[in-house]
């Protein structure tokens, strides 16, 4: 057995580990002394904290009972400590912590009065009473192997809830072997392009087609793989892939079919199934982020375009909007031969969402607690949309909502030329939301979906009390008709 | 608004969302039913599955009432559909689904009947009831701002926590702003090293200096991301840190300090302190792995490295070892100068743990329960190892067990040349066990520790029932004295 390094030595609170450091020469009372200062000092031993009893602390110490009880007298009689009858030796208030280092983090940024960002469900919506009981039920009956290392593919548990909540309510076509979870969309999207294992490296796919309109971080990433991205234009019916024809080298196209993200339409069917042909003709690759498939108000959802054929669709979903980002869970529904390359991609360990989680998540859904949680979170968006609608209708007649009812987003349009100074008199007025211009792919030609100037509003974002506020906010900055 | 694309339409049972398709031409009846008979036929019913009323579902799709009515029975003629009195219309159960796709995933290997591999603490010790009491007073107080897209250096609550029980349990002096939460060690190797984002990029940090045993799958995920690594030499007083004069290229050196992994040993205080001036001399930059420094059995645990200088160590631990790998979390105590950048290379959302058990750790320690499963885990693993060790003494005293009473896995020395006879040996009886050649640097140089063979037993691995069981396939095993 190796000796263990002189110089130190520890000792253990009743309730608690401290870790304190004694020279190995010189006198121990004096050491023992300087080494409580010095965690006094440093904040290790905060005010009001407990000590050991002089006699634990000689025995772990490995010193006499009387050196332990005089380092305390002395450090009483100091000022450090605090002797109580009853109530042992403390750390002294007026023993206050010198923070021994200050990381200067800028200052958060201010919250806006009124937020209408997108991007994000209500979080004051999480359910927090049905996810406990969930978890209770779970971790209740979890085998011991689900505290262990676990599966790089996810829970086996929720992946055989998915593939039945997938077909039910999406139309997707799957079993659970074909499900890989993931944290999130970013994190797929990694897996698929970026790192020395991806899946799709840059150097063999080529470009990828993605929507003229989308989020700016999403490219953003692609971009920092090494991803070259071209934008399909956008009219009425949604993405035009006839495009892809024109591009002989791209050979995967990354589509918001449910819902054109943000511009707010779905691929029309006739475009569906035209994608579909177009990967099937090319050996080409469909990538479908069902962003919030599950929120249409008008009438039930539109299925996925990868029921039409899984071989040529990588569907992806999350429950980043339907349940709450904080989770980190999504999931890819993959080709057959994509699996083993993907969980390749997802190494060992790294990236995995906690087990716990999916343990929570598959009995939620299973119990039907996510659906009835989905159902009433769309009557509430579908509220707050028609709200919208209807404040618009009467202060802002002249301005457009484009896209269908669903998600938790809209598109206003906004005269060419004014998105600008419309976000100006917005930030002035404390209220966030997003400009459309944000979205535009820069690549973006002038046959596109006109390029008018427009908001993109979050109406899912605020809590219920501080959403009517925001939409009055909203209606005062709006320009005047023209 | 933009139209619906026309060929879809769906309902909704009263539990649960369906999504049917129908053609938009042709008789109403005769597409119900195909529809239905797909999905059926597809698996996306499952026999058992109720389905609603056909009031509503006629309603759902715009249909008349005797359709759909119609339909059902027809259905019901046709054996794929039950209809009971009482209890609605079901799927038939001889509709058995015909799977539309089924991956062929290699079958998962085989459980060995004994495993004693290194790497995991005894899964069935999880504290499930602690953790989910810990949930509950944690997400019923929780603001709803937790339940929203979060803060990507970990929650405040978890880092607030963290700083007191590291500055206490191992000596670590930090603050909450220098702590960002990863979802493990290999998480934190890739935001340093790997990608485009890295912290310390290959080319600009030249090689990292590691130690000359360590985990294979370190070293592969630093050669993925093009780090070059130098193996420091190993003795009695661990890793030989003064070579690292010899190369004055190495800026980073990656170390084991309180337990090295896997020869077992701690640094000695000498060369705790060397390390120190060497990163202070060089501008270099210690990453101590600390994965662990919670369970040491003959004395209390060394300090933390981190402790000697906070701007020269990254400080890396996990719950991994004391708690679980399956909740994928860990933390990063970073000097002043890096947070930033580590937060730049984390990016948003990718990689993040969930908030959820973030916050329900942070109650977990806060309330004394993470201390009270050390201690209760320490307990159980050092009877583990004195179990080994006497067993060994017993049965095979010529096998020598190198390293210090301390961690999850203990270091069993053979004769030089056996090490793979005895892994055939162990591989017959069912016995899953490590080889110390796996965790030997291939560049590891003949001044090394000795190139004796051995073994890496992992005895936390085993639930207490098969453990004892595991240590006599063990003995069985092993060579007899020369």
């Amino acid at each position: 057995m190796t000796e263990t390094p002189a110089g130190t030595a520890t000792t253990t609170t009743s309730g608690s580990d401290l870790h304190l450091e004694l020279p190995t020469t010189g006198g121990r009372r004096a050491a023992l002394m300087a080494a409580l200062r010095e965690a006094i000092r440093s904040g290790r031993l905060a005010p009001g904290t407990r000590l050991p009893p002089y006699r634990t602390l000689a025995a772990d110490l490995g010193i006499a009972r009387n050196t332990a009880a005089d380092a305390y007298a002395e450090l009483v009689a100091e000022g450090w400590l605090t002797a109580r009858q009853g109530s042992g030796t403390t750390v002294a208030d007026r023993a206050a912590p010198v923070a021994p280092t200050r990381a200067r983090r800028a200052a958060p940024p201010r919250r806006p009065a009124h937020d209408l960002r997108q991007g994000q469900p209500d979080a004051s919506s999480f359910p927090r009473v049905g996810w406990l009981a969930a978890g209770r039920r779970a971790l209740t009956a979890a085998p011991s192997e689900a505290f262990g290392p676990g599966d790089p593919q996810g829970r086996r548990e929720l992946r055989a809830v998915l593939a039945d909540y997938l077909a039910r309510a999406r139309g997707v076509r799957t079993d659970p072997e074909r499900i890989v979870i993931c944290s999130g969309f970013a994190h797929a999207l990694r897996l698929l392009f970026d790192g020395a294992s991806a899946v799709l490296p840059a150097r063999d796919s080529g470009p990828l087609a993605v929507e003229a309109y989308g989020l700016a971080f999403h490219r953003g990433l692609l971009a920092r793989a090494g991803v070259t991205t071209v934008p399909l234009p956008l009219d009425e019916d949604g993405a035009q892939v006839g495009r892809l024809s024109g591009h002989p080298d791209v050979r995967t196209a990354l589509l918001t079919p449910a819902h054109q993200f943000p511009t707010g339409g779905p691929l029309h069917a006739a475009r569906r199934a035209a994608v579909i042909d177009w990967a099937r003709g090319n050996g080409g690759l469909v990538l479908e982020d069902d962003y919030d498939g599950e929120f249409r108000y008008d009438r039930q959802p539109i299925g996925a375009v990868q029921g039409l054929d899984p071989e040529r669709v990588v569907y992806l979903g999350t429950v980043s909007k339907s349940l709450s980002p904080a989770l980190r869970i999504g999931w890819m529904v993959l080709p057959d031969d994509l699996v083993d390359r993907v969980l390749a991609a997802k190494g060992e360990r790294e990236g995995w969402s906690s087990a716990l989680d999916q343990l929570t998540l598959a009995e939620f859904i299973d119990s039907g607690g996510y659906d009835k949680h989905v159902r009433r979170m769309r009557r509430r968006y579908r509220e707050r949309r028609d709200h919208l609608v209807e404040a618009l209708a009467a202060r802002a007649p002249h301005i457009e909502v484009s896209g269908i009812a669903a998600g938790l987003h809209a598109v206003l349009r906004l005269a060419p030329g004014t998105e600008r100074s419309v976000l100006k008199a917005a930030a002035y007025r404390g209220l966030a939301v997003d400009g459309l211009a944000d979205y535009r792919h820069p690549q973006t030609g002038p046959d596109a979906m006109p390029p008018t100037d427009g908001l993109v509003v979050g109406y899912a974002t605020p809590p219920d009390h501080a959403y009517q506020a925001a939409v009055t906010a909203l209606c005062d900055i709006l320009p005047p008709s023209a």
